[in-house]
């Protein structure tokens, strides 16, 4: 199973450890605020904990979408900014 | 169809025209830079063709997830912020 984690996390120590936190969990970051990576079904749940933890009372939402490969595949990606700097391992 | 679409834009008023453009294609703002929406299969390559002009040069990150009901159904979200302002028609 592959995830997409989306967040908005108004405080900036809150944000780094979320990044931080996906990082743990071998997610690669693809935006500024949007990490994918390949988990197994038993990690989400326990990803979903550990956020649920890291954000606390924060101001803060963060989305976690649970995908297929095949979606992963027919992702569509636009614009011009280089891929940022590589945070994990690959997602393939 | 569904379609989550996340964005990492630079400027801001390419920033807003990639917001004003999502909303016109009647997805909802989840996050500040996140929508959903329900669009048809036929509407999804024209709305990837409308970014592309929109951000045109600028530094900006755009993707596009095509997804299905049940993955929707099975997002995780976690978070004490309440939802933005409503953007856009229900997403069911």
């Amino acid at each position: 199973m592959y995830v997409v984690v989306v967040y908005d996390v108004t405080e900036d120590d809150v944000r780094n450890k979320v990044a931080d936190t996906l990082k743990a969990f071998g997610l690669a970051r693809v935006q500024k605020s949007a990490f994918i990576g390949r988990l197994p079904p038993a990690l989400v749940k326990e990803l979903a904990e550990r956020l649920k933890r890291v954000i606390k009372n924060a101001n803060a939402d963060i989305i976690i979408l649970k995908i297929d490969k095949k979606t992963l595949d027919t992702m569509i990606r636009i614009g011009t900014t280089p891929p940022p700097r590589h945070d994990g391992p690959a997602l393939h």
